[in-house]
């Protein structure tokens, strides 16, 4: 096998490599990709082209919305063409060149045919609400001045675990056949002046995080009773797209994959201490 | 005496106010007020007219840099004329109009001479330093590259600690008499991937603490020794000046009144949990 690489001819046929990434998305259009928008997705390939001089293959566990944050998204980055760039070669390389809101956590070999996104087995995801006005965390939280009941909050974030057709709380999208979603973790916790929202599921549906914790919010502030969670996990309503959260608040935490040890129990993604 | 603010004749005369501030000075040229420029100091003055409809006199208890921050920056709100607002109605209002990289944390009253520069006692400085690239922090810390001995970093801190001369590490300024200083408190720590550095005295002098933080880097990558810092210490050096560390990792983190509670030991002012 011929590499395709400019100048790098080699024995080695396909590389495939997995890389954890966190990025801050405030300044982004999301993950993926776009013909004339600054992208994380974009930001990479950009980078590990110019690292291993010749097109290369980057796709993720999913694609984020703009200002939607990772802290440790997965991706694939395959190359065709033998390198002599050891993993440590390619993290550094590719941080060198990446913008200081974009950071690549770890490089690892993986097998020639890993998929980020066909081989996830699941994805969970931390959404920050703060109860207090801060200077400093705005890019990283809702901030909701309403007063909060965390419990009643608690409460109904136990009704999103299971398996329930998520139709009420995810925006149409062309992809997406069955709106029927496996949840497997959903709980509120606090943290200081913070409520952590965390979710894990198989996969989820466009928008839904958000539209899951924007009805939270819903619910802390009394608007809503457990009785009508219920009753929108049971129906077909388009009143939760008025509460989407901001992007702001969310952070893609772990995608998990074969042999991966499970989530740990973790605090805020960020946390300022007073 | 009669209200000098628009229709707020008054019995009151002078009300002071002591306001604590958080802020992050990324955005801005600094606290001090200036004809032409974004700062701390100006952006109060806006709210506090606009709030008091009239003339308010605001001062801090000492300038910040550029892109410097503050966790609790001390300052009066001196207004002429009585008003009905409560302490309460001031924080809110304030808030309300500042933008949000500055956030009143506390209004409370002080005697009507109350002066946030000359009353305090002592202030404290919190420097971060992060020994691995992030996505999140670039705002509020110092990336080093370079491995760090924080032990010996510990070891030249504790020379800063007593009444010495700092005349090389500070930027001649003109209302500076003298450059010695009476540190109380110098201390070296760690937080995960952080070394925090903090430090506590009756004033600073400009660029002080920047200066210390660059030397103690220094130290840290084995350029310096101990000897080193204690000579420069007794001498008057230009060579520190080279080593100013940036704004970004400097927070004022404290300052201190009669009657206020000590410092209590804490964490990092900023966090990514990983």
């Amino acid at each position: 096998v011929k590499g395709r690489g400019a100048g790098h001819a080699g024995r080695g046929g396909v590389r495939c490599l997995r890389l954890e990434i966190e990025y801050e998305g405030t300044r982004y259009a999301g993950w993926q990709r776009q013909p004339s928008a600054r992208t994380v997705q974009g930001e990479l390939l950009k980078a590990a082209e110019a690292l291993f001089g010749s097109r290369v293959e980057i796709g993720g566990s999913g694609r984020t919305d703009a200002g939607v944050h990772a802290l440790a998204q997965v991706a694939h980055l395959r190359t065709s063409g033998a390198s002599q760039l050891s993993t440590r070669d390619v993290e550094v390389g590719l941080n060198r060149s990446l913008p200081h809101d974009i950071n690549v956590l770890s490089v690892r070999p993986a097998p020639p045919t890993f998929h980020a996104r066909h081989d996830a087995l699941a994805r969970y995801y931390l959404y920050q609400i703060s109860t207090r006005r801060t200077a400093f965390a705005k890019p990283f939280v809702w901030w909701v001045r309403d007063r909060l009941d965390v419990e009643r909050m608690r409460q109904a974030a136990a009704l999103f675990a299971g398996r329930r057709d998520f139709r009420s709380f995810s925006e149409p999208a062309a992809a997406e056949t069955s709106t029927i979603v496996r949840v497997e973790t959903a709980e509120v916790d606090t943290s200081g002046d913070l409520i952590l929202f965390r979710i894990g599921a198989s996969h989820f549906l466009w928008k839904m995080v958000r539209r899951l914790a924007g009805a939270l919010v819903e619910v802390g502030r009394g608007h809503l009773s457990a009785n009508d969670v219920r009753a929108l996990l049971e129906g077909d309503s388009r009143e939760p797209a008025a509460w989407t959260a901001p992007p702001s608040g969310l952070f893609l935490e772990r995608v998990l994959y074969r042999g991966d040890a499970p989530p740990v129990k973790r605090g805020p993604a960020f946390a300022v201490t007073r």
